[in-house]
């Protein structure tokens, strides 16, 4: 079982993870640094592997008439075999001394986006891209719907440099039974500007960034790709959805089609301008309706749900973690344009 | 003219560099990516190389009868040659559109801890790296003495990985007009735990750390080494000293032979026991006194100085960025347990 531990200072909490421990001398170089090698010629996730996953979950999007864990499938959902957090009842928060912890429960799973090991999401049609983005939602829904997981982050790490630990095209979801800090910050933020703004600080955002245009990616009848003013990373964008709704489980289906599209076209931009980087690709939502609307009660006013997208170009050093700064070479004026042409 | 810019939502800065700047082409990865690919064979930090940094800082060490800017220097300060910041006139805070920016005033030094490229930190003499701590005293003084420097970072990337463009053996310096966030974070979190403790919560954490023994490091008479009971990172190590004190400033001749020794002794076990991971060393220390006296009036009961020290063996991925969550493999009592034999 991993543990949730509070940072006393910070209030920042993190996952000590006894699935995925590893041996202090598993870190020396020779064996494979951070273990973050894949063994050569064999992948888990590729169609034909099925039975060297978890079982899937019954979310899975598969042909008719075919078995579960058997070739068949378009986007497959399991449980990811070294989960960082552990489905279980929920555990009261406990001491240690004057340190908080609590056990490490929550959901951990992996969305294997197509069976062809070689296809990024950025190469699969519009309609596939759809089908991946509405097994999040449909995943989001099913996590909610058990109260206790406060909040669920679906992300993609894209390449080794990203996080990826395996190169099959995957996305990732884990919920925490604990309102992350930076959710948090996020919600605190966005509820303070709404004070001054008298409205929602990402429809704000939105309408400025539209009528300034310069850092405008990508426009369309439901979304609009920004270059964020104050991006940390080079080519970073965010994707706001134009109608305002904190939760991404209330995207419409028209809506997660202009997505899909949205995404197709500036992930493209990004492999074929930028040189494939490795990526990462995070959603921002509020937290499970069935907590945020009591803790929040001004959630569903304030709060806007949003795509963030940066390519992994610099490294995060000292500087970055002792400051919370981020320097970036790359004006996203300049960015934008780029990716824009 | 560099930029800092701050994020509506978050209310984090960055610094858009142009100093640094890059065209967006440069990041494809035949011009080598994020070029941090440094040219073979020429180093303009090793002796002999002196007339390819900007002109020294006479804080610099050298031999008697040696001149500036030649061979004869032990530790050697220059200005970064593309700096993220530049020195100048405090600028006052504008406005464009919903959007806060200011000049990018400040000042970006390096430290080059010893004329061989060969030898790292670890590997100095223990009085060497009291002179390179002690640099840091000075340069930190005299920065600090230009009142709208509010915030002086002092850090050290070894490694490729951890953000060092350069090999040859060397830390920086930053400091900016504007308190970080993650520092001002800190700030309120001591100053919030301040009020239940009734001292210093870093001093309290020194004493149940040491009580506690599991996360132990190393231990002598004016610091305490520990892994962080909510370690981020395998081997993440902090550093506290025993004496309360806000300012690194503060330390005295014989704590800082001791620091020089303790270093040597975690960044040795760190080379030998780890493999020579690459990492990252932050300095915590109180914002410059002029200025958090003022707005911080409890700042030297609250507050105590201390580094942080973790190799980079894991990624930080979608996840992290997405709620501020840290996934670490190694509990922090096994990462002791093996650094302290």
């Amino acid at each position: 079982m991993s543990e949730l531990r509070k940072d006393l200072i910070s209030g920042r909490w993190v996952i000590i993870s006894t699935e995925r421990s590893k041996r202090p001398d598993d870190f020396r170089p020779a064996d494979g640094r951070a273990g973050t090698e894949e063994p050569r010629g064999f992948c888990p996730f590729c169609e034909g592997s099925e039975v060297k996953t978890p079982p899937e979950i019954p979310t899975t999007l598969r042909q008719p008439d075919t078995a579960s864990d058997a070739p068949g499938w378009t986007v497959r959902v399991v449980p990811n075999k070294f989960p960082a957090l552990n489905r279980g009842p929920s555990s009261p928060k406990m001491t240690r001394g004057i340190f908080s912890w609590t056990e490490g429960r929550g959901v951990h799973e992996v969305v294997i986006e197509n069976p062809d090991h070689g296809l990024e999401l950025a190469d699969l049609p519009v309609e596939h891209i759809r089908d991946v983005l509405s097994v999040f939602q449909q995943r989001i829904r099913a996590i909610e719907a058990e109260f206790h997981y406060r909040y669920v982050q679906v992300f993609k790490n894209k390449g080794r440099e990203a996080g990826a630990s395996l190169s099959h095209p995957h996305s990732q979801i884990v919920a925490t039974p604990i309102v992350p800090i930076r959710v948090k910050e996020e919600i605190y933020g966005a509820q303070r500007l709404f004070l001054g703004f008298r409205e929602c600080a990402f429809c704000r955002i939105f309408r400025e960034e539209n009528s300034a245009g310069q850092r405008v990616v990508l426009r369309n009848g439901h979304f609009a790709v920004f270059a964020p003013f104050a991006s940390r990373f080079p080519f970073e964008m965010a994707v706001f959805p134009a109608r305002h709704s904190p939760y991404f489980t209330e995207v419409r289906e028209d809506e997660l089609m202009s997505l899909a599209g949205t995404l197709k076209s500036i992930l493209g931009k990004l492999k074929d301008a930028v040189g494939d980087p490795p990526y990462n690709l995070v959603l921002h939502q509020a937290p499970n309706p069935f907590h945020s609307r009591q803790a929040w009660p001004d959630i569903d006013k304030i709060y806007h749900w949003h795509l963030e997208i940066f390519p992994i170009l610099t490294k995060v050093a000292g500087f970055e973690w002792g400051t919370g700064f981020y320097i970036n070479p790359v004006p996203p004026e300049t960015a934008a344009e780029f990716l824009r042409t």
